[in-house]
């Protein structure tokens, strides 16, 4: 993995949990985005280079709205950069990783993304993440 | 705070996760060091300048082993470089935030740390961390 994009966390009430991360990491979010697709509302906090995504879900079929009700709010993923995607995607496949989609898909902040399965990660849910790039 | 120090961990089994992590991130961990005072044996990978520390728990009464029983393995802890660690310690407890110690205490990686109660961070355990003085 080249590097750590972001760490998820999943949250009942975005606007709650951006003042709350607000207080806690001395200054606000830099931006908010709805990802349709996963049926999420996001903000996004810089510290010193690494994005602290929040993630409230905003319809009951979202897989945010199914991790809050199966373990509460908390930590929830983990997200590397990764170029290009889908050599990355081939190499963890045959290493005997398990993700959750064929094809990368859109994800917030302008990337494709996919899941590995945390069955084989530990328990940890692991998103590969790259630049999206126009027309793709 | 100042930067994203490391992201903690929890795992059965740290030889297992070890060779797991070195497939997932693509190297192996930097290093090994036991805890004892939390009774915990780590290892640490790099990626990207972030790092990533497994935590096992070598006594029963180990907050890693209570953790695992009542949650399962995965993601156990943020940990955020500060300093001073005493001043951010104050503006915290001030802004309503609630401290597990009232005095920082040895951590991994020659580390002196504490940690924020769960309840008041959206169910994050947080970690201060700053580097330990020879003599303090």
């Amino acid at each position: 993995m080249d590097k750590l994009e972001h760490i998820g966390i999943a949250v009942k009430n975005l606007e709650k949990s951006n003042r709350l991360f607000t207080k806690l990491l001395g200054k606000p979010p830099y931006k908010s985005e709805d990802v349709p697709l996963e049926g999420v509302r996001t903000s996004f906090f810089d510290v010193g280079g690494v994005k602290i995504e929040l993630l409230e879900a905003i319809r009951a079929d979202s897989p945010i709205a199914k991790f809050i009700e199966k373990r509460g709010e908390g930590l929830h993923h983990l997200a590397f950069a990764v170029d290009p995607i889908e050599d990355k995607m081939k190499e963890l496949s045959a290493e005997g990783f398990h993700l959750l989609s064929d094809q990368p898909k859109v994800g917030a902040d302008n990337k494709m993304i996919v899941f590995l399965h945390p069955k084989a990660t530990n328990h940890v849910l692991v998103e590969l993440c790259t630049e999206r790039l126009i027309g793709k």
